[in-house]
């Protein structure tokens, strides 16, 4: 790709259109490999990872339908509580692994997006996958080719109201 | 630095010691800009940053010691409630800002790690700072050069038995 770190972090923006073209086991081990390289709470890594496609993939969408159709696969981030040691991190670890993947995808030129999974679906997901009682569906995040030409940053969201210098309002 | 954006993803590790060298004002704008670039539930951007040196940061880790002490600047990535439009949701933005942070000062060849404020130490932080009572400190990342060569990443922590295919446990 050849494009810095800096400007994968800065022009990554979801993308929600996919084209149906297969997304390679490869694709898919380098974006679980960037997940877990993540940093978490106490390194506990409370983090499961279920990839999802096909006729699978169609029944988690008629669960979660905020998740967009259309994309090949997907990556379902789960936390894993019976491996955290920090209670209430495991959400941490799994935002950061999540962010992770989201960047790996637009450092690949894949298209991804990060869609919660409602607490009020976690028991159907848990069903449909067959996921122990204590892994809880976090994040879904499709994953393919972006449609057209993809999501493009339109602007850095840099706002310098939201920065306080070592204090609230102080600029 | 001409590393990918893959290699800094998967060879970022914590920093807990650092040298007193400066870091620029150039700098820590871009690892705020990269903050900023984070996804957010519903685009809702809950967070702010409050950059702490010298003595304000050393009473900080007063308050807070499990932040490492010796770096020259930290970022204090807060959760803004007043800006949260999905409940509950800011702690997930904030969580793939600070990862943000993290990866923009690796890439940077700056050193940093992601320590959390504890619940119990808030109040005593919105005092010092004088945060209005709807933003919650979240994390305090320590910026500054690493000391000696730095972190570096023995391995991968890539885990097959994380994975699992269309189920739980189907590899």
């Amino acid at each position: 790709m050849g494009a810095s770190a800096l400007e994968i972090i800065n022009g990554r923006r979801s993308t929600r259109r996919f084209a149906s073209d297969p997304v390679s086991e490869t694709d898919i081990h380098d974006l679980l490999e960037a997940a877990m390289n993540a940093p978490s709470a106490i390194n506990e890594q409370a983090w499961q990872f279920v990839v999802l496609s096909g006729a699978v993939f169609e029944e988690y969408l008629k669960i979660n339908p905020n998740t967009p159709k259309g994309s090949p696969a997907a990556i379902l981030v789960c936390q894993d509580l019976g491996a955290e040691k920090a209670p209430g991190y495991a959400v941490q670890d799994c935002a950061a692994a999540t962010q992770n993947i989201l960047l790996a995808a637009h450092a690949k030129g894949l298209g991804a997006v990060w869609t919660t999974v409602f607490p009020d679906k976690a028991a159907a997901v848990r069903s449909l996958l067959g996921l122990p009682g204590n892994v809880v569906p976090f994040a879904c995040v499709p994953i393919g080719r972006p449609a057209q030409s993809g999501a493009k940053a339109a602007g850095s969201r840099f706002d310098a109201n939201k920065v306080h210098l070592q204090g609230w309002g102080k600029r």
